[in-house]
């Protein structure tokens, strides 16, 4: 068991990231200041390589492979952006991969790991509602000798995902609060261990689809909550509980967890789009839909807006733009 | 008459706009550079204020009013973007506005115009195909003593387009070629006086619609040329002629003017918002389509592209994306 992540992981993520990872800008929005009197910060993921903050985490992570652990490979499991993410880093450092994604993942998700994924590469399909991904992945990790790198449950790529957080406080200096998706955990967890180092006093506020929260239903039990795949337009939030490490930061750094429905996402989706000329997947609106629910509470507050990505096949994307 | 717009015009222009207008970020894209062969720069004033690059040289105009100026009021015609440039501009001044539009404008544009005028501002409705724009508002300029700033031939709003270019230049240094898209010739004329300033070897190339080729005449044949209002998608280049001052600018220091039709410029829309993740609106597509046309003929170089827009209404931009 690798120990659990710390902000000097975070730290070091940040370091080997350098000239790997976009440092993605952060934009602000007059529009989105004067409906809420605060001050937002958007910290534009979308712009991260291969379209999402998952790049960070993977990374980071395949880039501490032993040289027997590059020779034998990486495997995991994905509804798609932390494919993407494993596909690409693993073709940077020249690591071959191989990819479990549920059949049902967005088409362009799966056509962009492909794409990325080099020589050494493939994907496996399944079925997400009558399989169990994790049991599937150990077995190939078993039979091949390859690396385990799930999506959200290890300590790298919590560390490397705490990095757009890092980034976020380096440029604007302190926050009030700091709204972000969860699905898992990485991103949260991570945010968060930036957020108690860099600025103690930062709100942060992790925010899941209505139809999935078995995060907030686990931070207010104190245990982890397992639960069916959530139907929800937030396929990055499609997760059916919080891992043991994510939990543990999330517990203990994390101030709240909320939840917004599919119809205020599609809000937030059509505001990025139409207001600030953004692509935003749906699991990237979760974070704006939750501030723009938050009503009086933000006034007069600086806040941190993590805006995890822009994946969206256009079709679907056209689709929910129009209703 | 005002005198011919100078680089040192538009040096001072960006004194002038140093707190008020955004430095929009350049993003970079490895698709598009693996594409082409070269290194692409996007200058992206999609996230200007108001949405497009116009509230440059819309600020630039009104902050150089007289008090008496400023009393009358402005008065203009566009077809949306200077109208939501001059109505912002006016407000953050205080000087009253008379906007006239064609009342097929998108419906966003003139909602925009609407939200962004003050209290002491107005929108006129007019039929472009049937009325001449420039006979309507010098009449009302007349009738009430405002001063016209028309939208792009007045050497103050040239000057204030080109400091995007000027942008765009400091911030990545010399460009080979630099693509821009080309309606009456504002932003155009105002990015060939900063390129021959400041990277005089720089290729400035215009980009029109197909449908709507006078500039292109005009460069070709050494006098303006003045065409019906042309049918694109391109709608905020659908002027019918050049200006005299931007069509002096032009053939001086504009390298060459070429098209694209609407397809392409629905091809690059897609382009920017799957792989970039970016609205851009029809007009600003013209920049990259033109780059996408240009095969081999850009490999190796470093190639500005202004992308001056995201204004579009939702509903038309899902139809496009899907086609």
């Amino acid at each position: 068991m690798i120990a659990a992540p710390t902000f000097a992981d975070v730290q070091s993520a940040a370091s080997r990231l350098r000239g790997h990872a976009h440092r993605t800008p952060v934009l602000r929005s007059a529009t989105a200041d004067a409906r809420l009197g605060a001050q937002l910060f958007f910290k534009c993921e979308n712009f991260q390589r291969m379209g999402a903050f998952k790049f960070r985490g993977a990374f980071n992570a395949l880039s501490q492979f032993t040289p027997q652990q590059k020779q034998a490979g990486v495997v995991t499991f994905s509804s798609g952006n932390h494919a993407q993410a494993i596909a690409l880093s693993a073709r940077i450092l020249g690591i071959a991969a191989a990819i479990l994604m549920p059949q049902d993942a967005p088409q362009a998700k799966i056509d962009a790991t492909r794409g990325y994924l080099g020589s050494g590469g493939e994907i496996i399909l399944y079925d997400r509602y009558t399989q169990d991904r994790e049991v599937l992945v150990a077995d190939l990790a078993a039979r091949r000798g390859m690396t385990l790198i799930p999506p959200y449950d290890h300590p790298h790529v919590i560390a490397g995902q705490g990095t757009a957080a890092l980034e976020l406080f380096e440029e604007c200096g302190a926050l009030d609060a700091l709204f972000v998706c969860l699905g898992g955990g990485g991103l949260l967890s991570g945010s968060a261990l930036a957020a108690r180092a860099m600025v103690p006093s930062c709100k942060v506020i992790g925010v899941e689809p209505e139809a999935g929260n078995d995060g907030q239903q686990a931070f207010r039990t104190g245990a982890i909550v397992h639960i069916p795949v959530p139907r929800t337009i937030a396929d990055g939030a499609q997760t059916q509980h919080l891992g043991q490490y994510t939990f543990e930061v999330i517990r203990r750094d994390v101030d709240d967890i909320v939840t917004v429905t599919d119809g205020q996402l599609v809000d937030a989706m059509r505001f990025y789009a139409q207001r600030m000329k953004l692509v935003v997947e749906p699991t990237g609106c979760l974070s704006l839909a939750a501030a723009l629910q938050a009503g009086d509470a933000l006034k007069g507050q600086r806040v941190g807006i993590l805006v995890s990505g822009g994946n969206v096949d256009l079709a679907r994307y056209a689709q929910l733009l129009t209703g």
